[in-house]
């Protein structure tokens, strides 16, 4: 079905380097082109060249803005009177609430009831209309799922649908650019729903067809390592990790086809070198990075991951955190001096 | 006296612009061309246009690397090998060390006792050699001359110095040309010694004429503003502010000369309003504000300095700061959310 010649997500193409391109027009002169950052510092410690793509940067502090506006582009009018309903209690959820208000669309984003005031007041902050739902005893997408049928909204989901990939796979496809004519080696993104990651990997397969893609998840979060291990999706308990971006206990349907096919492997680390990445960016590059945003980085400074000798892209997906948790992390004890 | 065809300090043509596009020459490749941040959040909150330069971003963490590096390649061979000495526990010490070691020169930095302890393993870290003063029974520039004269050293003045004034300019000569064809209504710059004011000032009056450049100190490290009102330098108290870049207790007489001719105005801005730019930087910006480089945009924000229908550049001074002292302040209680 075609809506005003825009792509719907029920087509066959799937996420092709052409959907992203025109999500890359769709978002041109609204969504920030990022800067790519480098340090002196950080190259002399893992002893190859990293560029550090500084999503934080973005509107609305993520990347999620990206899949959130590009995807709300191709609503009908009758779609955008009605509005639109998400499910998140984070950067989605913000993104979500942020386009709408540009678009002046009404938005609804379902939120847990135990949800950080910080961000809840972030989201409403841009004018959506909070619905809170009780996390022990509803499922988000159902509450979100009889909202959307009851007041005829659509859902914008937070990464299993086509165009929120090929929104946020223009993160890959302005890296290719601004990785120069060396190239990369490698480029390593956070994996959680794998919106981004499989957004990111069919942006630089395409334009870069030798660079490995490696995906990087918390060691307590890792549904898409233990589903690649499996060869099909699995379930994981409910993941306890500093990185609240990255809770998915599984992977998506459509992100986990990408990635099972593009990723060159998926890889884990620990929660202190996720605080450690995150104390490195403040003390040294003097970014604000959210825990998930650093999940890449840690596998690089870890050695998890070895930048030796390479040319490595690690894309740092966001900073929306609250002061209290960044303060704590960021002055305890093992903190790198300034 | 002429070293190797380099201007010294003791010359008589004063700072001017050709002087300051010398130290530019000196410093290509080697220190970093900022960027210039915008937000749509900042200027919707000052209802102008505001550029940030991202001094955060410099190497070292500060501006004053400029003035350091650029400084120190005017020493002639026999001076780089009996090496240099610096009187500074912050970012001064710090820039000293780093082009110290960038150079392959010894250097010994002259730092208080009582010093914060991340902020003298920085100097250190740098290979610096830190000799300590009693700050209670020591002035610091007595300990640095007697140092000098008994090792036959060259002493890299913190401010007030031609050729550092020359080098802290670069920061004015870098965002004239970033402000673009609509230039600039006005520049916010923070006043401690007031090498960088008086440096940024000259580039700025060199090159947009009508261009306002306003001094912006911490009202409890009125120094330079009384000094301008008694027409003559006056010695404060010793300043208790959390800006502890910005603690003279009298502006510099090289640079007071110059800020005197070429600042339009001295303003003052209240540790609440420094602390709230702070957060505003951590929440909004994403970036870490060390407390002097959140003084000029607290005057912004806080309305001491109009930036309505106004394009405004605010010079980011640095990102230098403990984290425990940086955890205190943006999780405080007044906190602007994510």
């Amino acid at each position: 079905v075609l809506h005003n010649g825009a792509v719907t997500d029920h087509d066959d193409q799937g996420l092709t380097l052409a959907r992203i391109r025109s999500a890359e027009e769709r978002l041109a002169g609204i969504a920030h082109r990022t800067p790519v950052l480098t340090s002196a510092t950080l190259d002399a410690e893992v002893d190859g060249t990293v560029l550090l793509k500084a999503e934080m940067f973005q509107r609305g502090g993520s990347f999620k803005f990206r899949g959130a506006y590009s995807r709300m582009t191709l609503l009908d009018l009758a779609e955008r009177d009605r509005g639109v309903v998400a499910y998140s209690s984070g950067n989605h959820g913000g993104a979500v609430a942020l386009a709408a208000r540009l678009m002046g669309i009404p938005a609804v984003v379902v939120v847990p009831a135990t949800g950080s005031a910080a961000k809840l007041a972030a989201i409403a902050g841009y004018g959506a209309q909070l619905h809170t739902y009780d996390p022990a005893t509803e499922r988000r997408e159902e509450v979100a799922a009889a909202i959307a049928a009851e007041r005829n909204l659509t859902i914008i989901r937070p990464f299993d649908d086509y165009d929120i990939m090929a929104g946020q796979g223009t993160v890959g496809v302005e890296l290719a650019g601004q990785a120069g004519p060396d190239g990369l080696d490698q480029v390593l993104v956070p994996v959680g729903g794998g919106g981004l990651a499989s957004g990111v990997a069919t942006a630089i397969k395409a334009l870069l067809p030798d660079t490995a893609v490696i995906g990087v998840e918390p060691a307590a979060a890792d549904d898409t390592r233990q589903s690649r291990l499996a060869g099909h999706r699995v379930t994981i308990p409910p993941p306890v990790t500093i990185a609240d971006g990255l809770l998915a206990e599984q992977p998506g349907e459509l992100t986990f086809a990408v990635t099972s096919r593009l990723l060159d492997d998926v890889v884990t680390v620990s929660e202190e070198a996720i605080a450690d990445a995150m104390r490195f960016c403040f003390a040294r590059l003097k970014i604000v990075a959210e825990p998930s945003a650093a999940v890449p980085l840690a596998a690089l400074r870890s050695g998890v991951v070895s930048g030796s000798g390479r040319r490595t892209a690690v894309v740092l997906s966001g900073g929306n955190i609250d002061p209290a948790t960044f303060a704590a992390i960021v002055s305890a004890p093992q903190a790198a001096t300034a």
